[in-house]
């Protein structure tokens, strides 16, 4: 079959793999109607993170149509339209029946499309271990675009916005508006925040949110025009959708006392130079993880049904798979005002 | 001083009662600019629930300017344009310093306009005990209006939602949509319901919630539909704004399994049916209590001053204070369709 | 093989009952090592709350081995010493993967033993569907019959504890010292509170609840007792694991301002008198429900490990499954310090 | 008045300074009864963190009588025996109202003996801002040890616990058994913690630990025993009660995923190297700060009376405060099982 595969860094080619199938009778086969590319597939776009390995298939949100189901598989049928949550679980240990994924206990929460393990989903097909826990059928009034976002970038902002501690009436600074950030703004508006400061050096990312609601602001003088702005108070919480150490230290820079930094940009530092000798006397939550996707399901899907969530706006681009090597160069070099992009195989 | 008096069942006079005067140093005295009339105003006006005292002054939710002060009064000084809690607190204790000023130590939580202990608010002017903790200066960019809503209305139907546990994506029914369920309305948005099922027999109340974007419907009916709109789950929780048995009972009624019903309508019954053998199995949290206004504040000012909530737009009549008997009758038979009234003492 | 069977009221015989066995190939089958009776088994001895039906298995707190496994059986094998939830869950719903089976969306949350549905487990062997979910093997340093504890008991007094909102240093009632009112008091110590008032008018069970550092009471006097050593205060909280009216009406008085009362008690009132007048000024949370037993498991168990919770000394008789007639009339008269009772197949 | 003065490094004094006299009609004068040496004082002998200041008076744990109130001060009087916070905040602020004061708008939570703002209570007598706020008299049933250890080291130990999270029946990793990480241990108990993990180099201290109930590890070996008494699942959460820079990383290493690290120990670090590329796939939360102490009180005072906590047992040494000089070095240099050390003034 067909699929994106990660030959080196900036190398992503359109190419055979051998035809997906399954390996364990709870898995599904699930055929691709349409995934998409994440901002952390960017970084192994570059090859930052990764091992030796090349030549596997990317891309870890997808939906699709399940065409196979292993023999112990209960609540999936073929022909089920479903979406992949992008952390995988066995789903069957303590944490994992609890909404804890990534704390399970038989092998951790994985993903797909990072390496030799689970192949990717940018693909004409892929293989869902433990289908019953690591997809879900498509809600009604649920559209192909917001499930795609539901598998992993919306989840992954709502977390975001959950580890940052977010009460209503809050100021809450969001750091980085790709299309996370974009996302946590329109997540922390839900959660109840009065006012948004977001940060980005990209003009066009700053006009949309302020569009959202939020007050965009440039990096250079962000702390400034918060301090000014909340009359020294500063932010009550910040979310990172980044993953650089200066914007994690700008995130620490921006809250007030007892206030809470989450970082949800992936972030490789070893080092990062936490200043703790200031943190004492001011006060600080921080938080740092990654996301049990369908934990966030229940709350999330009825957000959409609802409208009260519309992140679908945030696909600027709809490209055919075998266009994918394109698709990268576009996200990668920020062109044409790219934000998320869908990628659907031949025939869709 | 001119002030509404309550004489009796349906007899609210505007007449003479003797000047509001400190009675303690840390009492502040405060001039009305504005007060309105609250839907447990109406209870009294009934003749509900009071002991045989009349001519007493009535009222609770007002706005005004500090005229004098007390000697141990630190925060506030003539000319502070004030709002006035609604809960009023000794400060002193440990559940007034903890923000449980409905547990008050010193007298428990007291109330304006009750009867014969704290003069009412519907009056030229006012004594505040212990001003500094029982009012605050009215925040930049709130207006009076906004303001004497913080002194009881909002505060009880943010309460109110804040009891019914809402979470994120939730359903939500509001039973009673006086101003105080229309403010639930707007509350549980702001607390993430994706969906609100909105209950009152009258039709104009039913088109405001449909605009605040809740599914509005009738009393006879809502069970049914509620029913079938959730496929058999019903509401997550119920907020039941009326006071009578009847709604407590639908509001029991419309939420699913472990749900949760709040009560903020002000109830006399000392017998209410409760069906305890049904419950068990299906599991129920069920609050009911009053709200210590000041300390929903924080929460609620920056979501008035970010435009977050909009409450004002329910009141619908501004009347000289003189005119507080008219304004009660108004209230009372429903007509033109009254919402919220303003009473302004002369001159304002 | 043999069971006990239900055949009316105070009529529980030992008698042949056909073999269970697998009817889906998520079942397992279990070979039962020992059962015991639970506190809401009485209320099935005295014919309260059942259907018409006779004739069928009762009893829902076991533990025992694994002797067959259906197909799509994951985590347990055959040999596998297991504990039963009292609560069973579809394993596969929303609800059943987030820990709250009591909101199961097959079927809801069952329970064995209650009719001609799930047969019961006071027999000498069971069938336990979706095994994977229903069970656990019995954790290394917990004994049989702390297992038995776990399947119901001690996780109802737990659960009931929890829904007491009980903080560090609250005063807690517990009203009614059977076998899970006195968990609760363990329980109770474990989550922080400082002082405990117990109440029963039976003086063995006082006194038990006197050793576990309970301030004993009997009921007539407990609610002038709680307002004298706590100067007006009165509890924080109440849990009821009675089941009676006048213990519920109880607990709502011994609980102070913005209290909160956690019912447990099995009560099949459809008209409880509740003073909902006295409760609107004063502030009340009132839970009721049932317990979604295996949830609790993770918090419940190290607590037992570690000898944090030894509830197993409330085992106070062993009897032979076949003597299971004279232990239900033992347990229904209350005779011989009767407090839980294990029921042991033969040869075991 | 006498009273103990820092002048330079390890140059405590007996010495004369001014007597404390009111300069506030809020403040309070105290006559000391008792006081107390805290670890944090061992950083300011160290000179540690201070700016050039010297001669000034130190310490900020004490209990005393009130001899003289300032005007507008309610609920003290001359004779009530009091207990200090030694978090000093405005009390009038919204934080503070709302149990923050370590947000307190004007000027900040503030500390009594870091330099040459306000006086340190290791004297004669004190002045105490704003005395209804920042004292509460003894309650009956604590001891003048006990009340000592409420003025901050309990209080310290508490938040800290508070901080890590601790759910019943988790377990716990304590780093570091001065009097506040054996408190730690403790107050974790009464949390619900199943197991603790206690650490330290010094036997006699690890030895006491295990009276309390936990298994006492030496720092080097901790991280692997933790490792392997765990099955690799690591602690849930860790209480850092050191302030060195090995510490803090130990706790961050001991905990598993989705852990929390609350750390309580001083620590001055600029740079502390925060290894942030790990803990993205593993999830943490990360919580440091300092304590608004008084806040604490209502749930530690009752677990005080009713012998839940037992912290007095820590207090090893008492000496006159005019031996303050002897009693810094005895703490410094760890000798005779010190722990923790009462000063009394002349006369007591």
């Amino acid at each position: 079959m067909k699929a994106l595969c990660y030959n080196g860094p900036r190398d992503v080619r359109y190419e055979s793999i051998p035809d997906a199938k399954l390996e364990d009778d709870r898995d599904v086969l699930v055929r691709m109607e349409a995934c998409s590319i994440c901002g952390s597939d960017l970084h192994m776009y570059h090859g930052i993170a990764l091992g030796e390995a090349t030549h596997f298939c990317i891309g870890h949100e997808a939906v699709g149509e399940v065409v196979e189901t292993g023999s112990a598989v209960r609540r999936l049928r073929s022909g089920d339209r479903v979406m992949l949550s992008g952390a995988v679980g066995c789903g069957a240990c303590v944490p994992c029946l609890s909404g804890q994924i990534a704390r399970c206990e038989n092998g951790g929460m994985r993903v797909y499309g990072l390496g030799r393990g689970l192949q990717g989903c940018q693909a004409e097909a892929i293989r869902v271990p433990v289908g019953d826990f690591n997809t879900a059928v498509i809600p009604d009034g649920v559209s192909v675009e917001q499930a795609l976002l539901l598998t992993d970038s919306l989840a992954t902002a709502w977390f975001g916005c959950r580890n940052a501690d977010i009460h209503p009436g809050d100021t809450v600074a969001v750091i980085g508006l790709g299309p996370i950030g974009l996302m946590a703004v329109e997540c922390a508006l839900v959660l109840g925040a009065s006012r948004i400061f977001a940060v980005d050096p990209i003009m066009e990312r700053r006009a949309i949110a302020t569009q959202l609601g939020a007050t965009a602001l440039v990096p250079d003088t962000a702390l400034e025009q918060i301090r000014d702005a909340t009359g020294g108070r500063m932010a009550r919480s910040a979310v990172e959708a980044v993953g650089a150490d200066a914007t994690v230290r700008l995130a620490l820079d921006v809250v007030g006392k007892q206030g809470t930094v989450s970082v949800i940009g992936v972030n490789k530092s070893k080092h990062f130079n936490f200043p703790i000798g200031e943190l004492l006397p001011r006060g600080l939550t921080f938080r740092i993880g990654a996301c049990s996707v369908q934990c966030d399901w229940p709350e999330l899907v009825p957000l959409l049904q609802q409208g009260r969530l519309r992140p679908e706006r945030f696909f600027t681009h709809r490209l055919p798979l075998s266009a994918g090597s394109e698709a990268y160069r576009l996200f990668d070099e920020r062109r044409d005002g790219v934000l998320k992009t869908v990628l659907l195989p031949q025939g869709r």
